[in-house]
């Protein structure tokens, strides 16, 4: 045996129990000894004569595997040459990350993020599922209309003109992986039409902004106050669109009153702008019927962006646009850009779930379980901490919570967290961020109701502990 | 009664039968009346006193939905006047679009577009989707990990590794929508890091490239021949990076070979350039053992892509990265931004198939299927078009078929529709269109083998009635 093979030996091994065959189990224990630098590049390998002599195969196996991997680029076969490793072939395992130890998860979560996802009709969703994919004819399980399934843009234009007031023919709805996926596709749109500046409320969500700024839109801030938007800064503010939260304004909760609504209409028409009405939560109103939609008094100049994150789950990843007509073809081929459309099984599922009213039973029960739980959390809010005034309407997954003006939002989530409490405050909502007056965003949408009390009282110890030091 | 009062008393009814509340039936006719311009801007409505004796309903329904859309924006309601229809309420309805007769199914669909979808394992996935509801826990059903779930990150990292030589760890995989989200997001990345020049094989696909412009890069054609991508060109191309198809060449079907992925990876090392392997059905091999990713010799500059597209349905939507250390938290970033993430339940799903070996199985039949129909598509072109030469490996879910070069692409297209045969050829690939070969991209996933001698036939005929005008 000479030298050069005396490694290799070492490294191989083969099996004929192996359901692999001889030839794999070569080329997998090469591959992986270049790989790991066991064998460098430029590193003589057997000739196949002796390789296979050494592991007792036909030498055809032996050149079948020399071959696959030259082919490969993991070693050089030259004609009357000593096969070698390639000399481009110096590819490193990636390392082991370190264990890093999970983050332990908090006492309470306060943070406003998801529905109550327990509430998840996991049964009713998998009948669903289960009726599309007996449904679906081949062709469907193509590519088809990147707008989405014809029978889930019907049965969302009925959903959203029945219960939102939205005017939405079929052929206007493009369904999305959820509310951001929408906003993206309508800021490229509109900057690639030569849109420059897109208005924002004040405060609004940071990471829909950073959304409009990647598709090269300048953000501009307009204020709010209890009644919404200022629409009287608009004109000042020469903005080509405005991202809206009209039904509830994310996050200060104030609802855009009727007067407000017919002023924005008039700024719309004359400036002949675009808005996009982003329907946050505005299934949960607890006092009286949800606000319609602003979509169905101007359908030609408002994009209407809804989701089943705030109804259903986050993970669905389904959400909805309808659109005016003018940006319908360029919305269209952007989603198809962006991904070719939206997953095609679960969008038959959720037409039928709507069809089938599931969602609106599912809502059904939601708002008097969401309902409940807004109710003890402000019962305990006035007694634990009754310097703070709630803002904002009896609607959505969370209380919008104003301390006086001297409190330091950053001091209490850091007290908070140290007692085991995730919370998110309106500081990063503002531009500047932090501008605003201190404000707790306190979501009840997955906190249990016996939990509340516990909960109230260690964040107003939280918050307390702020004022001592 | 009168005269205000008259168009709305024929417009209205409301009945106690009605599952919806009185208030909710008024408001949903006069929302429609103002819509559909029976009730124009300004108008006046029948007094809340009035509306309430026409309806015999209490006077205090009607002001609760008076209230509601004044609040939404229909009407205008001051102390003391009438109440009538907002002066912005002048939304119309979307004319009811004409309907389109649906283009006729053609005889025959030769696009290679998608797999044989009628093999889905319809009854395999519904169970994994079923195991993937009772197995996730609720936090699972909120956002998680913008990469995409643990447990699909994990066996793909396996997968891909196994059968494509791919060095995947889980922390380096993300889960995109297909192909097409996760190649938009590479280019934006590589972008917003200074890229300029992207090369793409000439010739290639025209939406990957249109894909690359939106992010803002600027398209450079790489001449290829039988052995793939003319390396010797890309120190004069000059570009940050490139699109590349080693595996199988879209659509000339040559593999990259041994040689040219040496004097690549030294190229790519030497420029410090980005690879984006796209690893194009890279599962159908039929003459030997598929080639291995060229992501393997070199997992710090080659982002590798793959999707379930091919391998199948288009439908799921689901496909993945396997990221470079330095592009991983720009294209974590750049996905969270995209759309928070692909659906999750589908994502469990496609774990549990994977894990189970269902993929495996479902390509191992799938690989004998494909097979016999090019062969028998071979055989019967052999006959019918002689004078046609087959380019590329036995590879794939097409054959492509390179003509004598006077024949015309866009006549045997136009003659082929006539036939009823769908078709594709290079045309568009090239850079600039049609500068190729004349040259027809066959699929075979999708045509039955007992229609495909009559589907050739019909073909050649179309191609020899573009000779004899």
């Amino acid at each position: 045996m000479d030298e050069t093979s005396q490694p290799i030996e070492v490294l191989l091994s083969v099996s004929r129990d192996d359901r692999r065959g001889l030839g794999t189990q070569i080329e997998a224990q090469l591959r992986g000894a270049i790989r790991e630098g066991r064998l460098r590049a430029g590193a003589r390998v057997p000739s196949t004569r002796d390789l296979a002599r050494q592991l007792g195969v036909s030498r055809r196996v032996v050149v079948g595997a020399y071959e696959q991997l030259a082919a490969e680029g993991y070693l050089t076969l030259r004609q009357g040459a000593r096969p070698c490793v390639a000399e481009t072939a110096r590819a490193r395992v990636f390392p082991t990350p370190a264990a890093s130890a999970p983050a332990a998860a908090p006492r309470f979560d306060l943070r406003p993020r998801a529905p109550d996802v327990s509430a998840f009709p996991r049964s009713e969703w998998l009948r669903c599922l289960r009726d599309a994919l007996q449904a679906m004819t081949n062709a469907e399980l193509g590519y088809g209309d990147p707008r989405g399934v014809e029978a889930l843009r019907s049965a969302l234009a009925d959903y959203l003109g029945r219960v939102r007031g939205v005017v939405a023919a079929p052929e206007r709805v493009v369904i999305t992986n959820g509310y951001s996926q929408g906003q993206g596709i309508i800021c490229r749109v509109l900057a690639a039409r030569g849109a420059r500046r897109i208005g924002f409320e004040n405060p609004s969500h940071p990471d829909q902004r950073r959304i409009a700024e990647r598709a090269g839109l300048e953000i501009v801030p307009i204020a709010t106050d209890d009644a919404g938007i200022r629409v009287d800064q608009l004109d000042r503010a020469a903005v080509d669109a405005l991202v809206l939260t009209p039904a509830h304004q994310h996050p200060t909760g104030a609802v855009l009153t009727g007067e407000r609504r017919r002023g924005l209409l008039t700024w719309l028409r004359q400036r002949d702008a675009i808005v996009i009405e982003d329907d946050y939560d505005a299934e949960y109103r607890y006092d009286r019927a949800a606000v319609g939609a602003l979509q169905g008094l101007e359908p030609d100049r408002i994009v209407y962006a809804g989701s089943a994150s705030k109804t259903l789950a986050p993970a669905l990843r389904l959400g909805w646009l309808v659109v005016p007509a003018r940006l319908l073809a360029a919305v269209t081929d952007e989603k198809d850009l962006a991904d070719c459309g939206t997953a095609r099984i679960e969008q038959h599922a959720f037409a039928t779930f709507l069809a089938r009213g599931e969602l609106d039973r599912h809502l059904r029960r939601m708002r008097a379980r969401y309902r409940r739980r807004r109710d003890l959390l402000l019962d305990e809010l006035a007694h634990a901490l009754p310097e703070a005034t709630v803002r904002g309407i009896a609607a959505g997954l969370h209380a919008t919570v104003e301390l006086p003006g001297d409190h330091d939002e950053r001091a209490i989530l850091d007290q908070a967290r140290r007692r085991g409490i995730n919370l998110m405050t309106t500081y990063d909502f503002w531009i500047p961020p932090g501008t605003g007056a201190p404000t707790l965003l306190l979501g009840y949408a997955q906190i249990p109701v016996p939990a509340i009390p516990t909960a109230i009282r260690a964040l107003a110890d939280a918050v307390r502990s702020t004022r001592e030091r």
